[in-house]
């Protein structure tokens, strides 16, 4: 065909980037906030860029619908049935997609919402925590195509493509972190942009520490301890996601026009500064089994039932026994503690152990960063800002990225500021002005 | 297996009864009118019948999302893309069925919701204003077989089995009347019973005439043309759909515990007083075209262009033609009123009409019953009534069971109440006495 020889764009017919953007639920609680992001989408779209757009419900929409089940479930200790909830709750996020798309086409641009079943999310269909199975994206690209921008509605998906058969499973909070890093990774997305309510990953929380610093980078790993260990911005599935699947994210502020922070493989992280940020948790209660029996099993008999229970322990701390009994403490999450005292109290009565105490007035601090494992002065230099600034040290744990320590909820805030100046974690990092995007 | 022989229950083995109950939006209104709601369908399905029960969205919960659709689409005279709206109402209805399920749970009733799309509802795709292509209930079968309850989502259904490609369609304004109906026709359903807020068919509205009277039976025909001439209690196409499918419906309050009225084929109409009821409607205009060419070819060149903007034309009266030229009448539904003058305007230019003229200020009084058309003293009894009431009719129209006349908006109730009393509707009619169940 001589004509296209002529085309001197013949070479560049490639196809345009590929975005995936995500919208907390904060970004689209009321009409004004869906018109601002409906118009930042416009912007990226006039850009030129193909956009998948992921929304979370609408602001409390969520608590909300949680509120009239719970009325109506009624009587003390029953819950509302998980596939009934999971049906009422995907209906937050229904609502919001239809209308971003709305608002997208009273700017002008073409946009269609697509359920979690019309966008081919399947997955293993546990109600209330389901994990993504399968993405099959056909119409999500067939809409691209015709040149609209695609808005998925977040946080679930069908256990089935059978449309009688099929379940609505929720993917649980956060969940649609998870459902936009999910379809960065099926479509080989350019970009994954996460838009929320804070400008970016910081040193530590702003409104504990003013000198707080966002982060113009964060390795995946780092990432996932922050999350872990508090940090509320990211779901932690979602950065295992990107992680396993190299999705880097950005995350930013829907409400400014700023750059907001980058999640990714780090490739400087040999250069920099070992400690990345200071994270904390007031989520947390410890409970302690004093005078048990010091023999084989008993870990397994009180931690079974908490597992059962779908209580997570975080940190475990067993003293060295003397005479015959040991006392043994564990973390739970402050929200599930009264759950566990009940599951414990029969354990416990079982064990013949002494007492069961507890305490929902600590707090958790963790200081993160890659290579911490191999740099024992970081541990020293914890414990010491900590012990110099009178703060008490009541458990510790570590990974290969994180050193956290449990101490009294009143001291926090003292322990998270001079943590971050210990680490100078004020000062802006050297190595970041080598990072090229 | 002699042991089949000795069984007592043997013969009886019969599937228990059957039946389709529907609560509208004001039946499901907030928590306490679920639970109450979920305690009669409790009270029946204790009783022993296998129930599936159809749900509105809750109160104003649809007039709310279209306010949200209205804001978001914004600039005057642009209407949201009808397919988001369908996808955004249809979740009002996804969110009462899952209430309604968790309710009957809470009080010890094995339920489950279903969606249109689950429930196997497929529709031709019109989003707005869908109509059923077909039911294939195997899922409802699968859970009544388990014991359960079924609520189905009213007023949607799926345009296609597939669940990625399938879109979200809406049966138009008290759809879930039609949905009733339809499943009731597909399961074979013993009975199909309507809970609404008002105790069933009343002769005439009892806010206009305190001396009404509910009926006890209605037949089709008659049933449809109420509905029509302005009785809101159930929309028309579920009464076609059960008349050709011959599904008895009771239309009945969900506040009381008291019978309602039976619509179903009437054996006895043969032997009623001829006249059921008085049905009126406040929401009609009068437009009228001065002074138009009197030649083949005006009333397509008027009527189709209302069509095509889907504007329903009642009432129609040509004058005689006198001097080349005549005058037409005809009533579109008040609310569009503004736009079939915009129609209008420019067709009574093209026509060169003399004047365009509307009244907004007029109503529809009608008789409705079977039989009237082969019983010519209705009609005259009917002109005489309003004559000597006083109350000037503008318009008249007839069909097989009904003649309506068009009067002023002002002298409505005087219409009713004289019409009333002409045609003895507060006496019980004797017939009723021989009505067997």
């Amino acid at each position: 065909m001589p004509a296209a020889e002529h085309d001197p764009h013949g070479a560049d017919q490639r196809r345009p980037p590929l975005a995936v953007l995500k919208f907390g639920g904060s970004s689209v609680a009321n009409a004004e906030r869906i018109r601002a992001a409906a118009a930042r989408i416009a912007r990226e779209r006039r850009a030129g860029a193909e956009l998948v757009v992921v929304v979370s419900a609408m602001g409390d929409t969520t608590d909300e619908l949680l509120a009239l089940a719970d009325a109506l479930t009624g009587e003390a200790g029953a819950e509302p049935d998980p596939r009934e909830l999971d049906m009422l709750l995907a209906t937050g996020e229904h609502q919001s997609a239809t209308l971003v798309s709305m608002a997208l086409h009273a700017q002008g641009v073409r946009a269609i919402s697509l359920t979690g079943a019309q966008a081919g999310i399947t997955t293993d269909g546990r109600y209330g925590k389901a994990r993504i199975a399968n993405i099959e994206p056909r119409r999500v690209r067939t809409e691209l195509d015709h040149g609209n921008v695609v808005i998925v509605a977040g946080f679930q998906g069908q256990s089935s493509a059978a449309a009688d058969l099929a379940e609505t499973t929720t993917l649980g909070r956060g969940g649609s972190d998870t459902t936009a890093v999910a379809l960065a990774a099926a479509l080989r997305a350019d970009q994954c942009r996460i838009f929320t309510d804070v400008r970016g990953i910081f040193t530590a929380d702003p409104r504990l520490e003013p000198e707080a610093r966002q982060l113009i980078v964060i390795g995946y790993e780092e990432m996932l301890e922050l999350a872990h260990q508090g940090a509320g911005v990211m779901q932690t599935r979602a950065v295992e996601l990107a992680w396993v699947n190299d999705v880097e994210i950005e995350v930013l502020s829907s409400f400014e026009d700023a750059p907001g922070t980058r999640i990714t493989e780090d490739p400087l992280v040999e250069q920099r500064n070992k400690v990345r940020g200071i994270a904390h948790d007031r989520n947390v209660a410890k409970v302690t089994l004093v005078a048990v029996p010091d023999r084989p099993g008993v870990a397994r008999s009180v931690f079974q039932p908490l597992a059962e229970a779908a209580i997570n322990v975080d940190m475990i701390v067993q003293n060295v026994g003397h005479g015959g009994t040991t006392d043994m403490s564990f973390t739970v999450p402050r929200v599930e503690l009264a759950r566990a005292k009940k599951v414990l109290a029969a354990v416990s009565e079982e064990l013949g152990a002494q007492e069961l105490t507890s305490d929902d007035s600590v707090a958790k601090v963790s200081i993160v960063g890659a290579g911490l494992h191999n740099a024992p002065g970081y541990a020293a230099r914890m414990f010491g800002t900590l012990a110099d600034a009178g703060v008490n040290i009541e458990m510790i744990s570590t990974s290969e990225v994180r050193i956290t320590c449990m101490i009294a909820e009143a001291e926090l805030e003292t322990a998270v500021r001079a943590l971050h100046a210990a680490f100078e974690l004020a000062r802006p990092d050297p190595v970041d002005a080598a990072v090229v995007r």
